[in-house]
């Protein structure tokens, strides 16, 4: 009876340690590879050269290097998309964010699906000519509002947004906000919403001409 | 030696175990008493009857009743404030949240601080003149930039943050986002960006004309 009970102990330590154990290994494995993203960005920001973003190596322009600032870090987090962005703005008239999604969509060859406002695509210095220009599929609200998200989704699993329009105005002159997660609860009312709008402008839904003289 | 290892065989299962119960009895506490805030709301919204918001009793009025809309329940996240609301808003013409935010003040008696754009603080049909009216502490940006942010921090505690303007046309109109959270992780440094951005528009340190007349 000592005997069994003995070994009953010896059993249920062993079991309970080994849980605790195999626990305890999943923790430090997930902090190696790092742990779910959550950032706060706040801007504006100083201006700041972003071209070792893009090209290793030395670069000779005037403005400061190697500092990391709250846009360099939106910037990283965009660029480390390796199989999707979608990406629901309101204002993009900024060259730099124009670069990183120019430089995912040819030289990363993630897909790229933008939708955007009506109105503001035709501010001035919009870069949506620019991305469409290059074949990336751009659809625009259809409705008779705006469209006024500005969030970015990053290979299904990173959610970016906030008050922030990719505007030169927004990044380097307004007070505005980033939030940046990994958090599915909310990443995926995100996506949900992305595919929403995506299917909602669909221009092949879009009445045309010949609709009407069908009617 | 044999009668020593049961006892300490007993005495780990016990920590171990009790570690456990503890452990268990603390997030069954937790559930009792809600899981932590985690919400995401998106605009616009049908428009419904929020009488029953601020007055028991049946409501007379032609809208909807006692529909649950993104709308109805961004209001309840705001009247749930008991000691403070810090709100950082860029456009404010919503009827219906200076109703919120004046409920607050009067009714709750929540400590309400408000920092503004000092451009659309004046667009049509804006509430923050009721809310100076009032006697509601109201700041507007004294920087040569417009204050963007959209985003209130509810009891220090729940942050309420996204895309949406508290205007009419956001909130029946536009595709707008509302992300609801109580992640410390996010609602700390919104707090830490309300403080700032309240003392940098602190009247007291604006150039006066006496400054002027001082140099």
């Amino acid at each position: 009876m000592g005997k069994t009970f003995k070994l009953l102990g010896i059993g249920v330590v062993a079991v309970t340690l080994s849980l605790e154990g195999i626990s305890w290994l999943l923790r430090c494995l997930r902090d190696g590879r790092g742990r779910p993203v959550k950032e706060v960005l706040f801007f504006p920001t100083t201006v700041t050269c972003i071209n070792h973003l893009f090209l290793p190596g030395p670069c000779s322009c005037s403005l400061p290097h190697g500092d990391s600032t709250p846009f360099t870090r939106l910037l990283r987090h965009l660029l480390s998309a390796r199989s999707s962005l979608d990406l629901c703005i309101f204002a993009f008239s900024s060259q730099e964010l124009c670069r990183v999604v120019l430089e995912l969509h040819r030289q990363h060859g993630v897909s790229v699906r933008v939708v955007t406002d009506k109105d503001y695509m035709m501010i001035s210095g919009s870069q949506i000519g620019a991305l469409r220009k290059a074949g990336i599929s751009v659809r625009h609200e259809l409705g008779g509002f705006h469209m006024h998200h500005k969030f970015a989704v990053v290979d299904k699993k990173l959610l970016i947004t906030g008050s922030l329009n990719w505007t030169h105005q927004a990044v380097q002159g307004n007070k505005e906000n980033v939030l940046v997660t990994e958090d599915s609860g909310f990443v995926r009312p995100f996506l949900q919403e992305f595919e929403k709008l995506w299917d909602a402008n669909d221009p092949a839904r879009s009445p045309t001409l010949s609709d009407f003289i069908m009617l």
